[in-house]
């Protein structure tokens, strides 16, 4: 969080000179949808003038068989910050479907840009989950070669949900605490990384998320890293994120047992699969170095 | 939910029987990505057996300019239940992109099925939220018309977000409890609907969620409503969706004073707009009566 942001930010004087400012839009308006937009985009250009920082660069790998919630969840926050670029990164622009399984079946998502026109910098890399398109990943160089290359000029090294199983078999988790979906979490240990439990975990500059849902929560936290705490709160409050489950299922300790019991079954066949193709990432990165 | 479904999946003989038959493919699954896949969905198929009910027939309607993460929760939920069709309705084939607004600017979504050729009969009866499009759904007759003939035959009439506006000028929300975006919510006046607080609100079969990301907990509470609440808490826990926001502003009443009313302002054209353009909509649906 930038402390000269906030404190801008929170100053009465900041608030009185940006409703000021914003009022003279406000004015303007007259009851059209284009103008109500106008205005709308005129007030967060004026928000962003007071407590935004440096234009960001956002790069978000997209690839056949993700899961479209883990890429939503943390594309929305990132949408709703001004004065940013966000790619949707793969090795071509055609459009990534559920070939690989996920949830892009009914939308298939288009990249953005191609890894080899991709800025060198990014102050986001973000890598979301999937199966089994994961697994795919986690084998394929040249997916792999450009995350390496791409981390290394990156401010924050992220990602959602199984992600973190494709940084890991990229080197990039070697040393450093993770998590990733609560079913996976331990698969991190086979590429040198620390399984570590919780929503988020940061740890120097990797930024890891839990299983899908866990992209918003990400999100947020990433929107107050880049920006400032009263810039997550606006956006939390723009998004009304005030969850409310209505069960308690959500990690296998808190759900009933026979739910977490056939949840394990049902995943153990996956698990094989995790585990085998994190052991011959491993070995290959072994041998790299 | 289907006290029967419980019953049969919360014995402790049926989950004998369903692990006993997950085994078998798990007996049979070797450590690659296609046979995880295939346990993977198999162990889903027999959880269904056992769990599930009819099929499902979810219609969900998409627009230029909606907001993605209102459209991408719920379908979240909706595509991890097994035994159902899901279609993205509007008036024709073609990407709705960003051309309203919204945030479907990086994602623009391909409808899945014309209007034209949905079928009569509904399970779920869906509409996204969006700022502006939205406003631009309130006034299109072959939108409105749609969906109060779609209505007529649907098991359950839903929103998320600013949806509940549109369901309102097709006259659907007359005298009904419904919610919306908190900074909407007593726009439903002027349709008709008596504006109620709350992440979900039901009132016979009209089921109206809050706003942008009150799509996961809605798409949560119809899967205990269309199924049970174990295959709920199921695939609560397969989501992971233990939600951690970190930060306490996703309600107005929560939020820091400096934040609400930054928002309150920002708001404030485009609430105009929804005022005038509610009044509109019902003025035309009290001429049609």
């Amino acid at each position: 969080m930038d402390r000269r942001d906030f404190a801008r930010f929170a100053a009465v004087s900041t608030l009185t000179r940006m409703l000021a400012g914003v009022e003279t839009t406000h004015a303007a308006t007259a009851a059209t949808t284009e103008s109500a937009d106008r205005h709308h985009q005129e007030a967060m250009r004026r928000y962003d003038e007071l407590t935004g920082g440096p234009k960001l660069s956002i790069g978000m790998l997209v690839y056949p068989g993700m899961f479209l919630q883990d890429l939503v969840g943390p594309l929305t926050l990132f949408e709703a910050l001004m004065n940013r670029d966000i790619h949707l990164l793969w090795k071509n622009l055609d459009p990534v479907g559920n070939d690989g399984g996920g949830s892009t079946a009914l939308i298939p998502v288009k990249p953005t840009m191609t890894f080899d026109d991709s800025p060198g910098q990014f102050d986001v890399l973000f890598v979301p989950g999937g199966i089994p398109g994961t697994f795919t990943m986690m084998e394929d160089p040249v997916v792999l070669d450009f995350l390496a290359q791409a981390a290394k000029n990156a401010r924050f090294v992220t990602s959602v949900c199984t992600g973190s199983l494709i940084l890991g078999a990229a080197g990039l988790l070697d040393g450093y605490r993770a998590t990733s979906h609560w079913a996976t979490r331990d698969v991190l240990a086979e590429l040198g990384a620390i399984p570590t439990p919780g929503r988020i975990v940061t740890d120097r500059n990797r930024i890891t998320g839990g299983g899908v849902t866990a992209g918003l929560d990400f999100g947020l936290a990433l929107v107050a890293l880049l920006r400032n705490r009263s810039y997550a709160e606006a956006i939390q409050l723009y998004l009304e994120y005030d969850p409310d489950p209505g069960f308690n299922a959500g990690a296998p300790e808190k759900a009933p047992p026979i739910v977490t019991a056939f949840l394990n079954d049902m995943f153990a066949g996956m698990r094989d699969t995790a585990f085998a193709t994190a052991r011959r990432a491993q070995r290959r990165n072994r041998s790299r170095t």
